[in-house]
């Protein structure tokens, strides 16, 4: 006997926000973009598993630069907007619940990413943990996430209702930097650079908006 | 030929602070004792070495708890105080600008403890490579600093002047949470534990007065 879990309503948001995430203007979202885009190449030549893909606006840039690219996101409609994005014909697409044990064999990828997913999520430690089961060896996870500056300050992911017109906030959790160093700490990672990261042309004297984190599985 | 530098103005400043810094009200200090306190007592059981020990809040607590203390200060009015205090008789101070090679050996200590330090000092990679240098494998690193979102809100290290009764700030300099972790990164460090640091009882969503580090020499 299975038990299915209820609709859960972050997925939920997801599927109304699928609507318009990839036309309302989203500064977070296309910081994230920028800052993946920037990083050393070599980082997503392998097995890559992205956790959370969304509208896929992440997948297709990855898509033609991974040898595997495994995506998996918690929202039906998120994934049928990522499914149409061109050249993701190799990618795998899966309906998952991020709580709830990867469909990844263990040892089997080379690069976990995971980009504006974690405020979404309470317990740290199970993707952690999960990262580190797929991971081969010198495996590398890259995080970016809304910096927790900014959620100290009460920002968090939200979207304009595309039927009603109201603000709708998606379900958040503050995480704090230290929680994402420790999490990562005992599930085995070892920390290879970190990135408080601003709009472009933002002074030094900014919050930050993004928190990135690179970690080599030891 | 010896050159000398010009006179600090840090330590300057610090030399005037020293006549109040252990009677004006100070809850960073008071929070960075407390913390320091608060860490597995393992950690400064060995040979220990701290860097600004200022006027020995925490060298008088470490003294009866390390087999041997070092303790390294920028201003000598600092040094003068902390030699008064009780119970530091086989401690050894020296006046000691950080930012120049310390008179250490290399691999001579099991832990190096950095409290209050770091927002003086413009670049950290110096100090992360001597904490390196004069560490033993597997010694500790210990860091706790104001936190950098509090830096970004304009908080520093400051004192009321007791002559002229105002208000003196000391230089400081704004570091990011990524420069202290890839700082120690880039000189060999592993990451233990982090913690954001709030005054006894204050809220989650409240911003941390400190950043507390621990790693390891790999």
């Amino acid at each position: 006997m299975t038990t299915k879990r209820p609709p859960d309503e972050v997925a939920t948001a997801y599927d109304v926000w699928s609507e318009v995430y990839d036309t309302q203007a989203n500064a977070t979202r296309d910081l994230d973009a920028a800052i993946l885009q920037g990083q050393d190449p070599s980082l997503f030549r392998g097995d890559v598993l992205e956790i959370g893909c969304g509208t896929g606006k992440n997948t297709e840039w990855l898509a033609p630069r991974a040898r595997s690219l495994l995506a998996l996101d918690a929202s039906e409609k998120m994934l049928n907007r990522a499914r149409e994005r061109p050249g993701v014909q190799h990618v795998q697409f899966f309906l998952q619940d991020l709580r709830e044990r990867w469909p990844v064999a263990e040892a089997s990828r080379d690069t976990v990413t995971c980009n504006l997913v974690l405020e979404h999520i309470e317990e740290l430690s199970f993707v952690f943990s999960e990262a580190r089961r797929v991971l081969r060896p010198g495996g590398a996870l890259f995080v970016c996430e809304l910096h927790p500056f900014r959620q100290l300050q009460g920002k968090q992911a939200y979207f304009v209702d595309p039927d009603t017109g109201a603000l709708q906030n998606v379900r958040s959790h503050l995480h704090e930097v230290s929680e994402y160093l420790n999490a990562a700490a005992d599930a085995g990672f070892v920390l290879v650079r970190a990135r408080d990261c601003r709009d472009p042309g933002a002074p030094r004297s900014e919050v930050p908006r993004l928190l990135a984190l690179l970690w080599r599985r030891a």
